[in-house]
Formats: structure tokens, C-alpha cells, sequence
């Protein structure tokens, strides 16, 4: 049988719904499902009107010629927006990429990575950011083999973030 | 004398002069300061375009009553965009928090914490994220006074980059 190809697009509003289960499985395998509260109207409504927070690139599985030609199976994402840094200008933060378990070993999310890249650099950007857990070994070595530095190995850089009712207090709302 | 007052208010087009000036001091105090590429033309062009790439707040101060009426002084800045979470939608990120050193210990700093939080609320984030270096103690104490949590050492978040030279090679350009 003829291997299915894969295919990486942008995603469009009806992806939504299958985005969602990957950032939940995401989620379930960083053991931090806790964590999520997203719905899929906010991933619609956030990612797809005028002036959009992020962008998402869908991989999918093509039919291989002569199978039955039906809807194609998303298996992986990638969630990008476009960040600054006050030192080298336009940027890109990944903030998700995920390929099921059952589809890695094939390149899939390398191939996501490029995507990104191609388009970070179309638009003027000068660095590709993301953030990984210091356990996911595979990760931070696929994303080392593909030529990124750990700046909070190198550098000591630390993630801090204010929860909503930390924000409140502060606002004094 | 009557001390001098300090404002928080957005940055306009003709302040990038002055908060390049800021972004290397805070980058000579970082100790990176052979990163900063950055130049006036591409903050203005970034930050105050059709789409800005940022938002940045101003903390000058007011001459004090009776005082000349000079220019203000700006003293620091905070410089900000949107983000977007996966697990909680719409999010803040501050680039960059800076007050010069002759100015701290008066609440400058906090001051500009807060307005970023009243404008991430008003825009919908549940979120204020920011990165610090380990070394940098006293900032690190502020952030979790202010009811911030570290992510990297409460769940092993590292910062991971890809420059200029990685992303064209991912991208076969």
C-alpha cells in the first residue's frame, strides 16, 4: 500500500474543533490538562476576525491515490503569533506544536517548524521562539538538532506569569 | 523641594529616541548588550504602524510646582504586545520592564506593572507573562510580590530560540 502524504496548511475557522482536541492532548501529555479553559468559540473567534491573536498551520494526511478520497485527517498543529524583541525587532513565538503519537517519526513536525520559519522570514522576523519542559527530552533535542538554543540553560532566562487574579489585585479590579 | 511626580502614559512616535536609549541601558544591566541590532527607524515603523508589533508605556516625570517647565524626563518603560495562550486565550507579554537606576526605589517600576495589567484586562487577557534572568534577584522578588509565579522553576519551562542563520537554513533560504 502506498504511503499517505502529508500535507501542511493554514488552518482555516472550521479547523477549530480538531485544533482543540490536539491542544487538549497537548496538554494531557505536558501533565498540564488542568491548565486549559480554552473553548472552541474562542479559538474561533480569536484566530479567524480582523485583527487575529495567532495563527495555526494544520498537517494533515492526504488519501494515498486509489484509497477512498474522504475528508483528510488533521494529526498535528502548529500556533504561532508575531512577537518583538526590543534587541532584533519582529519575531515569532511558536506556542504549540504537536503531532499524534501514532504519526511521529516521519518528519511531520519538522516539517511544521519550517513552515513557520518560511513564513517568519517572509515577514521581516529575525528570531523563532518557543518554550519547551526541561523533561521532554525528545523535544528539546529535536529542537536543538534543528539549530535552537536553550537560553535558559545558556543565558538563565526564567518564565514568570501573572494568573488572572493576580492581574486584578494589581489592577486593583 | 516638592518631589517630582511621575506619569505612566502610552508611548507616542517621538519617544523612540529615548527608549532606544532605555533598551540598551537595560541590556548593558542584562549583561547582552552585543543583541541589541535594533535601531529608532524600525521602533517607530514597528510600534506605530497600521498593525503595531507593540505597545510600549512611558514613566516621566512632571516638574514639580513652581519648578521650570522643561520637557519631561522619561525615566523607564515597559514595553508590551499581545500573545495568545493555548490553555487560556488572549495573554499579555511584557518585552521588557525598565526604570533607570537613579530613579528605583520608588515604585516606578510597580506603577508600570499595573498599568499593563489594567490594559490587558480591559482587552480581554487572563493572562500577564514576562521572562527574567536567574541572576537578577531583585526584579525576580519584585515579580513574585507582585503575586507572580515562576514557571521554569515551578515546572521546568526553558526558553528555547532559533536566530536568523537557523531559520533560513529550516527554510531552505
Amino acid at each position: 500500500m502506498a504511503m499517505a502524504s502529508v500535507r501542511i496548511r493554514q488552518a482555516e475557522e472550521g479547523d477549530c474543533g480538531n485544533i482543540l482536541k490536539l491542544i487538549r492532548e497537548l496538554a494531557e501529555y505536558e501533565k498540564l490538562s488542568d491548565q486549559v479553559k480554552i473553548s472552541e468559540e474562542a479559538l474561533r473567534a480569536d484566530g479567524f476576525g480582523e485583527n487575529p491573536f495567532y495563527c495555526c498551520l494544520v498537517a494533515e494526511l492526504l488519501p494515498a491515490p486509489g484509497e477512498p478520497q474522504g475528508p483528510c485527517v488533521v494529526v498535528g498543529y502548529g500556533l504561532y503569533y508575531f512577537i518583538y524583541s526590543t534587541w532584533k525587532g519582529r519575531s515569532v513565538y511558536l506556542e504549540d506544536i504537536y503531532v499524534k503519537p501514532e504519526y511521529r517519526g516521519q518528519g511531520i513536525g519538522s516539517k511544521i517548524i519550517k513552515k513557520v520559519a518560511e513564513v517568519a522570514l517572509e515577514r521581516g522576523c529575525s528570531q523563532l521562539c518557543l518554550t519547551v519542559l526541561d523533561w521532554n527530552k525528545g523535544a528539546m533535542d529535536l529542537y536543538k538538532a534543528l539549530g535552537a538554543r536553550d537560553l535558559t540553560e545558556a543565558e538563565g532566562w526564567h518564565s514568570f506569569r501573572f494568573e488572572e487574579e493576580a492581574m486584578r489585585e494589581l489592577a486593583g479590579k
